[in-house]
């Protein structure tokens, strides 16, 4: 499914405001490198492709079909793919089981035609899936960028607005799976899957609902990689909703929390969290111990993320006299030396540096506050960035932040907004690499 | 002080590295309309200003000084605009209180030499002031954007961060005024000032310690505006880095919070809703009650939503039949109208701007999410915008989003970037009305 080397897009379409058009336009501009068979009963040729009229009538192999039919025909581009030999299906079309009883039926009818021709299915009812490191964006926006999470999203567009902001920081993402009704392939397949997959180091996951809670321990458990996990439906409002949504039941709250503790999941509690307990566990390095050194241009800021660290089980700890000498010959003389080391406004590039490389080998982590517009952080930072987590804040620093900040993501370091974000991050390291 | 028309800057540069060049050039490409004095004894002009060797020398009227001079050069500056009549002092220089006995020993000399002639300090060990609408940015980075938000700072850079935000997003600020050690002016003077100030309609201030608690609750009973503020050092070690800080007492976390409880002050507990909670009471209008109903083009960031808002007393109503009648005929046929009114893939601008017409009169407030890169949102917000509140979130729509959200935040309607904000948005401001 996620290494196809041919693709039917069944239903593609010639009109751009068609979904069919999108998937097909996304797979020939993402640079797919297989072959791409449009399937269209009424046209010759949609962009520059050769069009076929029915799956069968295509004459090469095909890994995988895009379905973007109406409902009422999916069943039978089903059976095609069937005798066709098609082992793997993504159905984007809506109209099933989330509808009611009629769709009900017709799900179930899908079933068991897949079960008939050992089909799996993604969907239906979906936002397609995209593996960059295969150049197959059979999924929309077009996203390219070869990153280390993979996505799972029973919402497609939690999981788009995920993308969205990864695409935006530079670090892409392997995979990106829309989860839709979960017909036949569901987290489970999917956690198993791609704590194999190479290209892939943090799963993180969007779900409503688990349909076998069992299953999905084990396989949580099993994996040696972090599954990070956004599950809402935590009000009784918020459940009622859940079942509207994707007919999932959200279930008791306080036996989700106790499977993740159980299993060792990394729950993040809302979409920030889902974001960056995503992206530090991505790239940043291994965290083995809690202590943890602070420096900054902002005094307020180190104690923001002061608050977070110290709540959740850090030890910042107070700078060791033997290390207060040596930072006393790097740093201005009003400078702070407590633990935050506190550059203050005269802080710049150089000062960061010798100050984090003083400081190493007395903590397990360093977080780095970069709290007015300094030139050259990207460079500093590049130059240390080896062994412990450096975990990086840049905020309030305008231009340069943006400037920076697009440097170091750019060469895969990840960088937080706020000093609480920061300080969140490296809790999700701890609760990873602690348990 | 924030109306001055004529400024002296003590220390005044021709260096550009130096912040008494800065804070000059500041003033100068501001737009200050007022006159300014560069008062340095060794040069003749800077940045084409006339220099004068003291404050003494100068011929006209001086509202106010900004002294950036090395901190044992202070005292006799504040004799010297003391001798000029000056009532107005804003001290940047450091050196003082925050480092120890002898700063202390300094800070108290001015504090009397304050006295003798009547002078109101900001200061020292600060960031300055900035009061855009008196285009007189005393401060740096230089900010022109004319806002309604005053931010009041115990740290210059959670302050400048909090402004780069504001100006990021098109929004502004009224004034900037960083603390420093509050050897005079503090809080509780500005709390009062900026109650009054009719530029202002929001007052955000991150505070470490509170100098004196009853008075603080009298004035932030008293003042008619929302007061925001962000307050760390709420752990033991928080409150250690306080003391290094600023030399205050962070004080009992519980104590604080009751204060706020009683006197309607609306407490933020990170950067980030220190920042959305004053923008959502500078710029969304009176929320009146607790009923909310949630457009949405993903589900799941509006059930990511509902979880905030039933924890926080929001009323989620279900959607009455005669309402799901009407927009039956406005909506697609498999969208949901259970709230959220869930518009799916197919949602368009039209779409929202029918339901949200349709629905104002059964809720107190709408909750708007746009989850994919919906053209043409802005149009619809604005067209919408009277009355009650229009809560917006723009998520996952990458380019289209940030075009649409500019336009917005441009015409001063606040966007939130993820459905957890948007909602914790509402949270303050039912706070703040519901008091």
């Amino acid at each position: 499914m996620f290494y196809a080397k041919s693709i039917a897009v069944v239903g593609a379409s010639a009109d751009p405001t068609k979904l069919g058009h999108t998937i097909l336009k996304n797979l020939i501009d993402g640079g797919f490198k297989g072959d791409v068979y449009p399937i269209n009963p009424k046209a010759d040729e949609i962009l520059g492709k050769k069009v076929y009229r029915s799956l069968v009538e295509i004459e090469g192999e095909v890994d995988l079909a895009v379905i973007v039919v109406p409902s009422k025909f999916v069943p039978s581009v089903l059976e095609d793919a069937g005798k066709k030999g098609i082992k793997n299906v993504v159905i984007i079309t809506g109209g099933f089981r989330e509808i009611g009883k009629e769709g009900e039926k017709l799900e179930n009818k899908l079933l068991e035609i897949a079960k008939k021709y050992g089909i799996r299915i993604v969907g239906p009812n979906c936002q397609g899936i995209n593996n960059t490191h295969n150049n197959m964006c059979a999924s929309w926006p077009l996203i390219t960028k070869k990153g280390k999470i993979a996505i799972i999203s029973q919402s497609g567009t939690v999981a788009a607005a995920f993308a969205d902001w990864l695409e935006m920081e530079n670090f892409g993402f392997s995979c990106f799976v829309s989860l839709g009704n979960k017909s036949d392939v569901n987290e489970v397949d999917l956690i198993e899957f791609f704590g194999k997959d190479e290209n892939t180091k943090v799963i993180s996951l969007y779900i409503e609902g688990v349909k076998n809670g069992r299953a999905f321990m084990d396989v949580a458990k099993k994996c040696e990689k972090p599954v990070v996990v956004l599950k809402p439906g935590i009000t009784e409002r918020g459940k009622k909703a859940v079942e509207s949504h994707t007919k999932s039941m959200a279930g008791r709250d306080e036996v989700f929390e106790a499977a993740c503790k159980q299993t060792g999941i990394v729950r993040a509690r809302d979409f920030e969290e889902f974001y960056d307990f995503s992206k530090a566990l991505a790239y940043l390095p291994k965290l083995d111990g809690n202590k943890v050194l602070i420096v900054t241009s902002s005094g307020g800021a180190a104690i923001l993320a002061i608050d977070v660290l110290e709540k959740n089980g850090f030890d910042v700890i107070y700078t060791p006299e033997e290390l207060k000498e040596k930072l006393k010959g790097v740093t201005p003389d009003h400078a702070i030396l407590d633990n935050p080391i506190d550059l203050t406004g005269d802080a710049n590039a150089e000062m960061y540096k010798n100050v984090i490389e003083l400081s190493k080998d007395y903590v397990d982590a360093i977080l780095v506050i970069f709290g007015d517009p300094i030139e050259g952080a990207s460079e500093v930072i590049e130059q240390c960035w080896r062994g412990k987590p450096i975990v990086v804040c840049y905020t309030g620093g305008s231009e340069v932040e943006r400037r920076e900040k697009a440097k170091m993501q750019s060469n895969g370091i990840p960088v937080f907004p706020t000093p609480e974000r920061a300080a969140k991050a490296m809790v999700a390291l701890r609760w990873w690499y602690g348990k």
